[in-house]
């Protein structure tokens, strides 16, 4: 049976980790507003992930990949291809952060841990 | 704000405190044996490795988290309860490293990225 191409099924292309909409209408401190520089890692394969750093890396030298909730292994799955796979030895992990991040409001607010791993020379 | 860390690339730690009877007990495969200050973090709900990382702080003074995998997120979620939530803010990250090891065998053998926690005072 041949492969049917469907557009209904198109993969879902989710860039950012759907933000409660509160969210966005609140003003924004420089924090949110993310320099080109880091990747946020969601629910993409892995190696899209990976081929973004890689190019960061090469155009920038520095790449911060960051992740909140479930996806933190993906995104340590990101930096260890872009390090011991991808970067062909060219580039190490400098630096991890652990935090805690309160999303949602009201009932719903709950607190999701976030990971942000520094890729550089 | 995430935390800092420096020195991420040398994560080893020797403390020899507080063998636990229950596990010297039990025959262990060589690359299993953990001290018994390390917590690997698995399916089990996460309050119950954050009370064991608890226990080992009050009694070591250092617990090492450790998860790979699927689990990584989870191992973040130990660290942050016990240093956030749990520790009365007595005990802090004090280093993350992050790994690729190799799992299984022959034509099952696969990469799996691992990571490990150090807290302490």
């Amino acid at each position: 049976m041949p492969k049917k191409k469907s557009d209904t099924d198109a993969p879902e292309e989710q860039v950012t980790e759907a933000p409660a909409p509160a969210e966005a209408a609140q003003p924004q401190p420089a924090q949110r507003m993310s320099p080109p520089n880091h990747i946020f890692v969601g629910k993409k394969p892995v190696m899209s992930y990976a081929m973004s750093a890689l190019i960061q890396l090469t155009q920038a030298g520095e790449v911060v990949v960051k992740a909140r909730g479930l996806a933190i292994s993906r995104a340590v799955d990101v930096a260890e291809i872009v390090t011991k796979r991808l970067g062909n030895g060219q580039f190490k992990v400098k630096d991890i952060g652990i935090n805690t991040e309160v999303v949602g409001e009201g009932a719903e607010m709950r607190n999701v841990s976030s990971i942000e791993i520094v890729v550089g020379k």
